[in-house]
């Protein structure tokens, strides 16, 4: 290839759209351009390395057994109405209307489509168990489209679904994926961590996430420092070491806080710390006010409330059932008294000279004492983990880190085989669900993950695997021994199976050095008249400091070993 | 691969949803399925021939020089009403409305999009010409999606557009196109009639489309019996032989014609043929009214009539418009008389004995002499041409044909460079609008018609080329030695490079015989003990009444001779 003949805008400047290091070089590199807000245009070289991640993705499902099919963005709402998720998925779901006036919806996921294909197709047990797969252009209606690829409205996506017959084989399934999720971020150049991780709105009872570590990560992360465990923040459990009850508690007694709502304003008056306080939440489970106990310096994790109340919806209470239910106005809520249940966190066991709300217009309670004070009906993990928790598994400290999600896998379960009747035939002729799992990749999510892992303040440093091209020749020389010398190794490489580029454009050497480091190929080259006439070129690393010089007919196979070793073959 | 671990749901019945033989064919060969009206998934073989397409298409589009991208199907209003087609699209055009409330369109066609991007990014000659390609997912809501992949709603479409400083400059990009269009539909395996064709809404000056041949095509197109000219029925034009005047017209006379409105009433009422009639159609052009005449036999061309006017916007009149300049109710509108502008076609020139409208109701005039009775200001090729009229280049007589339009390539002019503000500088900084010219093809209709054109009455019969797999293995015996005849030919062929699918299901020869002449793989290979006892495997190319009994060590040489022969590699 020849930079004259592709397209490769390069930027001096950072882009004003741009907020994280990959955003900034995606554009700075002439890898994509934004057309409007999350949505992109893939230019040559960014849809190169696209494509390069596509093919690894595309190989690994198929040596995983998984079949590739290919179904449509535009969904009528039928299927959605019958999972239900047509209003569960609310306005993050790009909904239109044809000229018939029929509800269309672009589907942000696939579950619904390929459920209702599976069910009209697969009958018996001997079609199963079955792994179907796309890589395919998904759409969502992100609140806040950002940082380019990562969160954008507009995404390529491989998405695959298991169907099995029994629990045992749907982990099979599970772990041929999980299995291949490894290899194919491993051969992309990445280093991940996987962790536990919510169901949410898919539905499903297991799942785990890969995160891809970095800064900019939109998910927190807890990871144990001794054993394996690590989990996403919305998942990550903890252990609570049971705790002494001090002594003896001085009697409770009312003081006066007006207008002092928040934890920091009431820490602040009293001139204690937060965690010296109780948060009293109120509550509505299934239509039912409950109280929620959490210490003063630690955030509420609503799913695991939901999970310890076994509840179907949950969601805090309005104003006026909190004024019901406490007597006070928002911000004076407290444990004393309540009619309703308590729930409380684990760590708030044995509790006391706390701060909590009298239940009373600006006022609160000191000294409290949980056992004596309160009636508590559960103590359990009801809190967001953090650093410094312990883990939940071996008790060790848990250290917190930000992730970027590039793949997911979920046991789905019945969910969605039960809602579009998906169900086959076992041995007996008895008719059973199909039972499911589903296994997402954000493929041009990837392909920005690898960036925010691999650049330094120059450029991208592309893995061999995923490079738009592995090697750039930068052509110094005018004497026609210095081109031949360019053509020559061209097509070696060619020959070779490694693809290059070779910098043919009437620039300045600086320029064409700072955009080979700014694209960030594995592998520059650099062949000039005053290198030919001592019978060597020069070749560098995009990672090392400085060149090797090396004979011309040496060229390949150096360039050869410096790609084996470049990040994404290392692993 | 394995029957078993992939899916191809064959059918013995054609489905009820299809209409034409490709379209029964691909359901019931398994490569696709509907999920709602104009919305196709496809399923492991579809997919893989739509791969095939597509990979034969990126290498031909890259020879030609053109550069591959990918733009967003989500597109922002503003870029449509920039170029003024958010009107013009109508219907076709899906529109919705995104969270922060602003209006989205999903891109039916991407002029917008690229012309944008290059407005920002290409700004001097020094960086053109360039031709930008991308394989993407189009959508369009056709009033009728129908036939399968030929007119769907949600489609796979291979668009490029191309930049230049110059009209010739221009033409060359697009006779490269052009080009590389030959060679795509030569290596698909597909017979194409290259024909000149209407622009539509695509604005711009010039082209041509890349049409199957096929009965079931659902345009029509008129190709010369001993020149080159071929065009599409919107466009063709005729050349119309001098007719002399028949030496004495009778005198014109009144005829009673109740309620006899239309050239079939008129004609069976007076009992004489339609092309003794002359219709008088009354159209607004640019908003003054003008008549048109044409043969009672033939249908008139509105391009045609645009252009000889000249016309921006031209439409048939209203009933009230007809009343005013013709004084007479629709039905009886004639040329006799009429205050407005009148043209005819080119075959009334010399018309006499003629039966028109008499500009009055329920009345018609006989012996109508266009010369003697009417005051015609032009005569111009007006009408759809037909087989039988004279080619426009040669006068041999012109052939009916029906086509499916595969690929379509236009000369745009600056229509959309000038909207944008796509400029470039030149050698002397003189700022100067980039002349563009887009090419499409449409991918899964690509498909679809290389079915339509190639199959029989027992399944398709796949070019080597773009087949789903090259062969398929059917193992007959249930003998080691022929199990390790199988595997051992299935290895010689992936080590070939010849792609093959072994038929390991627990099924009678007759179904899979019935399945692989139903799929249309190329070759059928059947190990068999009985055959392998005489050292023989059977070899049978899917075209072919019967098979060839070879050694199993010259199997993989006459399976490639035999692939070499199968359509796409024959031209």
């Amino acid at each position: 290839m020849r930079w004259s003949q592709t397209f490769i805008p390069t930027l001096r400047e950072d882009p004003g759209e741009a907020e994280i290091a990959s955003h900034k070089l995606m554009i700075r590199a002439g890898l994509a351009r934004r057309l409007a807000g999350g949505l992109y245009t893939f230019l040559p070289m960014g849809l190169r390395s696209l494509h390069k991640i596509q093919a690894i993705i595309r190989e690994e499902m198929d040596r995983a057994g998984a079949i590739e099919v290919l179904m449509p963005a535009l969904q009528p709402r039928e299927i959605w109405d019958q999972s239900g998720r047509y209003s569960v998925m609310g306005d993050v779901m790009f909904r239109l209307r044809d000229r018939q006036g029929r509800d269309m919806v672009l589907g942000p996921t696939h579950e619904e489509a390929i459920t209702d294909l599976v069910s009209r197709e697969i009958k018996s047990y001997r079609q199963l168990p079955r792994t179907f797969y796309q890589i395919q252009t998904k759409f969502r209606d992100e609140i806040r489209p950002r940082f380019g690829l990562m969160r954008a409205r507009e995404f390529v996506m491989k998405d695959a679904y298991s169907f099995d017959t029994s629990l045992s084989e749907a982990d099979k399934s599970y772990q041929a994926m999980y299995d291949a999720y490894c290899r194919i971020f491993e051969r992309c150049g990445l280093r991940t961590k996987i962790v536990e991780a919510d169901t949410g709105a898919m539905g499903g009872k297991w799942s785990h996430e890969f995160m891809v570590l970095a800064d900019a990560g939109e998910d927190g992360l807890v990871e144990c420092s001794s054993c394996s465990y690590a989990a996403n923040l919305e998942k990550a459990e903890r252990s609570v070491p049971e705790t002494e009850r001090p002594a003896s508690s001085e009697s409770l007694r009312e003081v006066s806080t007006p207008g002092m709502r928040t934890i920091e304003q009431v820490s602040s008056f009293l001139g204690c710390p937060a965690s010296a306080l109780i948060k009293t939440l109120i509550y509505v489970a299934d239509g039912k006010p409950v109280a929620a106990l959490v210490p003063g310096d630690r955030d509420i994790n609503e799913r695991k409330l939901q999970n310890a109340l076994e509840a179907s919806v949950l969601a805090l209470a309005d104003e006026p059932t909190i004024l019901r239910v406490t007597g006070a106005p928002v911000g004076f809520a407290g444990p004393i008294g309540l009619s309703i249940p308590v729930i409380a966190d684990a760590s708030l066991k044995n509790a006391a000279n706390r701060v909590v709300g009298a239940n009373r217009a600006d006022t609160h309670m000191v000294n409290f004492d949980i056992a004596r004070d309160a009636s508590v009906s559960e103590f359990r993990d009801l809190v967001v983990a953090r650093g410094g928790d312990a883990c939940p598994r071996c008790g060790s400290p848990l250290s917190e880190k930000r992730g970027i999600e590039v793949g997911h896998v979920f046991k789905l379960g019945t969910k969605y085989s039960k809602a579009f009747g998906a169900e086959y035939l076992d041995e007996n002729g008895q008719r059973l669900p199909i039972i499911m799992g589903c296994y997402g990749i954000g493929v041009t999510r990837t392909l920005q993950a690898v960036i925010e892992q691999l650049h330094d303040e120059n450029g991208i440093i592309w893995p061999a695997s995923v490079a738009p091209c592995q090697v750039v020749i930068v052509p110094l020389g005018a004497t026609p021994a210095a081109t031949q010398a360019v053509e020559s190794l061209a097509a070696s490489l060619e020959q070779a199976d490694v693809d290059c580029i070779v910098d043919d454009r009437q620039e300045r050497a600086g320029v064409k050095f700072k955009d080979a480091d700014l694209v960030g190929f594995p592998v520059r080259v650099v062949i000039s008249d005053k290198s030919l006439a001592r019978e060597k070129v020069e070749i560098k690393a995009r990672s090392a400091a400085s060149p090797l010089l090396v004979s011309p007919c040496d060229a390949v196979q150096t360039i050869r070993n410096l790609l084996s070793q470049a990040p994404g073959q290392r692993q």
